[in-house]
């Protein structure tokens, strides 16, 4: 018998320059290693799934692994099934969960990361690994049966995290306000604010950090700590827990 | 008989600065008139309704008449039903539409303003006048029980919109982008985006503009027109067809 454990790598998104797409590109051959040679994409989060399918291709992200986009799968939920790997793409997060529950994959793809095959999710596809996609930026362009997600971490995380004001007409109004304001409504929660370029490596209950720029992680009033930065090499294993 | 109009008045936020408060209190006075001495105030947008009235107040925001917060009414829904006029201010536009169907006020609320009580929304209140939230900024702190909202004009509003990049790390993702996204899944439907200190004039099938930005009206693909600009003095009212 095999035991599997849970293999999850996370990105913030913001992966466009080229230090940053050249430092995913490593964490993803990191991640996925040799063994495997082909992945599953789910360009859900966009609406052109060919070209996102593509351009995803074209510009290296598919990090030398065979890309298999699910929407060029006669079952997509046989696709998950048989699937090496889970590549979700960024976009939009509200129309990707709309998706994954139109095509009734959300339970299949729960399953079987929790199996132990790899996931990744950058931007939108880290939200979905979430409890809920409470915590994106994104407008609700389309409305989800429910907002509970994949539940692949028991955390939240705000991708694209920074810290300056959000609009350049409401110098008060920053990212952490909007995410404190959540918090007074969901108090026992934390959410993992991600700034641009990091990548959150998950292997069972390992949880460890990448890129250069640290994540903001933000307790609910019932937790009682003030905000934290953390940075790669600090111990975040907690964070499972 | 008396035969009443609908008489909305819906600011984009974003007034704090001196010079568009003066402008907006100026509106507010124009639009109230001298009839009317109250308003019931909806804080329901921010957790802590105590705060933002007595804030609301402090700011002048209340221009001159009196401002009765309906979370101190011993009945919500009989506040609205006698009150003179309804102001609701903004915050985070998912708690408000929230808190407003906790209290099944949606119902009363439209009932009242499509009978001829005047009604002012600022940035959530803007937002919750329109069919839906969806075309907020804001996090879905709370997950209201719909999206469906007072449907007080025919188009969505997006406030605080402006032409910037909305985030440093990713410089191409502008709001302009994400009301497409929008109207990507939402073909048949106009945004209407609102710029810091635009106000816009309902009277029954009347609709100008006020403030000094400007809004930017993007279409649908199935209406099939680029996104236009107008400014004070030019004729909108076709919106509300």
């Amino acid at each position: 018998m095999i035991f599997y454990v849970m293999k999850i790598l996370l990105g913030s998104g913001g992966h466009t320059p080229t230090d940053r797409k050249r430092a995913l590109v490593h964490e993803i051959q990191s991640f996925l290693g040799s063994t495997i040679e082909r992945f599953l994409f789910i360009p859900y989060a966009l609406q052109d799934w060919d070209y996102y399918a593509e351009c995803f291709k074209e510009l290296g992200l598919a990090a030398g692994y065979h890309l298999d986009s699910i929407h060029k799968a006669p079952d997509p939920k046989q696709a998950i099934a048989s699937a090496e790997a889970i590549y979700i793409g960024g976009g939009n997060t509200n129309r990707l969960l709309s998706r994954l529950y139109e095509f009734d994959l959300v339970e299949t793809v729960r399953e079987r990361v929790r199996a132990g095959i790899p996931y990744i999710g950058l931007s939108a596809g880290s939200n979905v690994a979430c409890p809920t996609t409470q915590t994106s930026n994104d407008m609700v362009i389309m409305v989800p049966p429910t907002f509970k997600a994949l539940s692949l971490v028991p955390f939240q995380i705000n991708p694209h995290y920074h810290d300056h004001p959000e609009n350049p007409g409401l110098r008060a109004e920053t990212r952490a306000l909007r995410i404190q304001e959540y918090l007074e409504e969901n108090p026992n929660e934390t959410v993992v604010g991600m700034r641009e370029g990091s990548v959150l490596r998950i292997n069972d209950d390992n949880l460890t950090l990448g890129g250069n720029n640290g994540i903001r992680v933000f307790y609910g009033p019932e937790i009682g700590k003030q905000p934290e930065d953390f940075w790669p090499e600090d111990a975040i294993s907690f964070l499972l827990k």
